[in-house]
């Protein structure tokens, strides 16, 4: 992705340290935050300097990497990492393709990472084939290149479409309670110089209803053996929605994001964060210093499910680097 | 309702003067705001100082009779009072009322939000005879005593039964842009001693699919002669979930919102609100300050309906003063 007239990746490693773009500041601030230690490469991933399931899977094996590197227990390294957050499967598929695969560890972790950045362009190149000018897209969260490796699994389609010299014109859900889409979606659109404007989550019924929306399309934390799918709390919202007013819901995955291992989505462990997300809002204050507000009574008790399982009933297909699975 | 020791009502006059309790500083701060003017009342209203459907209509009547008192023109007074907010049926009903009754200018206005009280104190009678000990209950928005004269609509219900020792827990929609659920909702069911617990809008759906809810209660804006329903933006959605998961949706409104000149809801006017309330957000700052914080990059454009309509198709029944209708 481009930025400020610069290549960057989300995640890769420099000089021996894994390096980020720390997603906690964007669109107030860009900063690279860089690691030497297992220890504060897992740290990173469970505060949410880098998200997105295959973001995490690169942060995940450049911290294998980085083990091998200083000589630390790959065993333990592994167990640190995969624990950090349970839900997004790209994490264990990043981490067994360390230990299972041949060559130096940056060379191993720079494979993988390539790899993911080229699934990615896939889902844009095949998700394309089903944008037309003019179509607008209701998208959730922050599946783009900030939640991945590169290019983005949701909004793929929608850059390889400008690129093709389709407008389309993007629907983006703030999605509280940590606004990925309205801090970071928004932010790439823009960057990108695709159409877009911001909602709170609950208009998006209203949208759905009155026939602005032609194409739902978002990521995925974990993909079950049947169909079912994890992500973002709120996507099952928009999904059962989608269905009730026939609008076609893609779910944009790669390959590293399927869990044959896992059933269904009643396998998928969610994870639950803290209250203080919800009770709290946090963004650029007036005097251009970053700021954390209270909303709620001090003390309210509050709920706080990260994400949540679409059953497959409810998915129009899975647009993935071989093509779309209806 | 009763806070910090004193009873109030939401809107009141005192002195020549309209007062109200300012809810945008809830639940940080609690102040009373007092009006000697017609014009500084629609800024009350228009700003939200005073919001929630038969609050805003005890707003007019009170603003109807300062016009009166201070020899301002009555049509011209009504003109401006009923273009201050466009969706809410109530504000109509009060405004009518105002003209087409008798006695002092304070005491019609009075005996106005009596009577919309004591509709508002029935909803709970009524309401309470479907909840049982042990329920859990959605509910979207404030519909609550600020929302009225006093009592609520939504909320009177689980005042009725909390009286009646009847133990019931309430899951609170944030109710994103201007959360009102997060901000009063919850505050006042602490105040009530009613357990509870805050949630970002986008987690309902997975209560309500994961068997967490036995009923969903909003309240309204207004009710077309078909039953379609204006509330604020998201009860769409979350009406949509529970017919899905099969979970009774009910809405609760005394007859001041229903608008039997308004044949469906394609006919309700539904208020867009500025970009800034989805971009920015407001509350308490760790410094004891009330700040306002934007989230999305500068400029960024966004979408705001405050209301959706949800068609009747979707709602169980009505819970009036007169009874439920089904």
């Amino acid at each position: 992705m481009r930025i400020r007239g610069r290549e960057y990746r989300s995640v890769w490693m420099e000089d021996g340290r894994v390096c980020m773009i720390d997603q906690r500041l964007i669109p107030h601030d860009f900063k690279i935050a860089s690691y030497s230690s297992v220890d504060r490469v897992c740290e990173a991933i469970s505060t949410m300097v880098v998200r997105g399931a295959p973001a995490i899977g690169a942060a995940g094996i450049y911290g294998m990497a980085l083990a091998e590197l200083t000589g630390e227990d790959l065993e333990d390294a592994y167990k640190r990492l995969f624990t950090t957050r349970p839900t997004a499967h790209d994490l264990k598929d990043a981490l067994d393709y360390y230990l299972n695969s041949e060559g130096g560890p940056v060379e191993r972790a720079d494979r993988y990472c390539d790899e993911s950045a080229e699934r990615c362009r896939m889902i844009g190149v095949h998700g394309a084939e089903m944008l037309d000018d003019g179509m607008k897209i209701l998208t959730h969260c922050n599946a783009g290149a900030l939640a991945c490796v590169d290019w983005g699994t949701a909004l793929a389609p929608m850059r390889v479409a400008r690129d093709r010299g389709k407008d389309v014109h993007v629907w983006v859900d703030e999605t509280r309670p940590r606004c990925q889409g309205a801090r970071l979606t928004a932010w790439e659109l823009k960057e990108e110089g695709i159409s877009h404007k911001l909602l709170s989550d609950n208009a998006a019924g209203y949208l759905l209803a009155s026939g602005a929306v032609d194409m739902v399309i978002v990521g995925a934390d974990r993909i079950a053996a049947n169909g079912d799918v994890a992500n973002k709390i709120g996507t099952l919202e928009k999904a059962v929605l989608a269905k009730e007013y026939g609008i076609p819901f893609y779910v944009a995955a790669p390959s590293s994001t399927f869990d044959p291992d896992c059933p269904s989505g009643e396998d998928i462990p969610i994870e639950e964060r803290g209250d203080d997300e919800v009770t709290h809002m946090f963004g650029m204050g007036e005097n251009g210093v970053f700021t954390r507000v209270r909303v709620a009574y001090e003390g309210c008790p509050a709920f706080n499910p990260a994400f949540d399982v679409t059953p497959a009933r409810y998915v129009t297909g899975v647009i993935t680097e071989e093509g779309t699975r209806k």
